[in-house]
């Protein structure tokens, strides 16, 4: 069973990202968490975000798999470093750059499964392989690169 | 002064698309354009589509360069053709891959412009080149392979 505490975006304070924001009511809201070295999201899409009927907009999928890399990128840096998720620094991760490959259509009927994994981090770049399953198949894959920022002003009442 | 038959939107048929389905009362509904060789889309920003405050989450806007590109596509494949928009076989376009680098926050203060040109046209592939501006200053770069379908069903009475 997961708790809030488990997902990398309850150590966001305040963030009202439009992906990944617990604090914005009309935004996709994705929960990442480990299993081993993977960064992975399960997500239920809603009808709105269609491209066509039963399909999944690939620019929604571009969202979710943007905002879980931000998360993974994060949670990578505390687990390098050795400290928990909510310690400080505070760090925030910014999107360099996204290529998605759309492989078959997205159906929505189900649950999105996203699984990254960082596959290279220096410095404040963390670079991250991510691939979408939905119906049980690979239906997109992407690289990104994610940018380390440090966060000087956490709001602390902004946690959960 | 703009009117609906200029914009690429109107003539896909039923459109429930998140980005650009003028179907979906709550997608982003954008209008693109030909400004002489390239595919133009305004959009004006809603709040809860922040990545933080004041900058646009970098999924919408992928979400913007994708549907963009896609309807700057087809409208480049009619022209080609020497037939206007809406008419027989009826093209749609689907994202093949789509790649975005971001240079700058985008702020969310001001509209947001698109500007995009097919750089290769062969068989049912459509490369394009998309720049993203607000504020005066570009602010992030996009690569996007659109591969086309023919829509065998349009609805009729969808347009507009």
């Amino acid at each position: 069973m997961m708790e809030k505490q488990d997902y990398f975006q309850y150590y966001m304070a305040g963030n009202v990202c439009f992906g990944c924001g617990w604090k914005n009511p009309e935004g996709l809201q994705i929960e990442s968490y480990w299993e081993g070295e993977l960064g992975v999201c399960i997500w239920q899409p809603q009808e709105k975000y269609h491209g066509k009927a039963q399909v999944l907009n690939g620019g929604i999928l571009a969202t979710l798999v943007d905002c879980h890399c931000m998360g993974t990128a994060m949670a990578d840096a505390y687990r390098r470093e050795g400290r928990p998720l909510g310690s400080a620094p505070h760090y925030r991760y910014l999107t360099g750059s996204l290529n998605v490959r759309y492989r078959l259509p997205t159906p929505t009927t189900g649950p999105i499964t996203l699984r990254a994994r960082v596959t290279e981090a220096s410095g404040r770049k963390t670079r991250l392989f991510c691939e979408v399953f939905a119906g049980g198949q690979m239906t997109a894959e992407s690289e990104v690169l994610a940018i380390q920022t440090t966060e000087i002003h956490p709001d602390p009442d902004a946690a959960g």
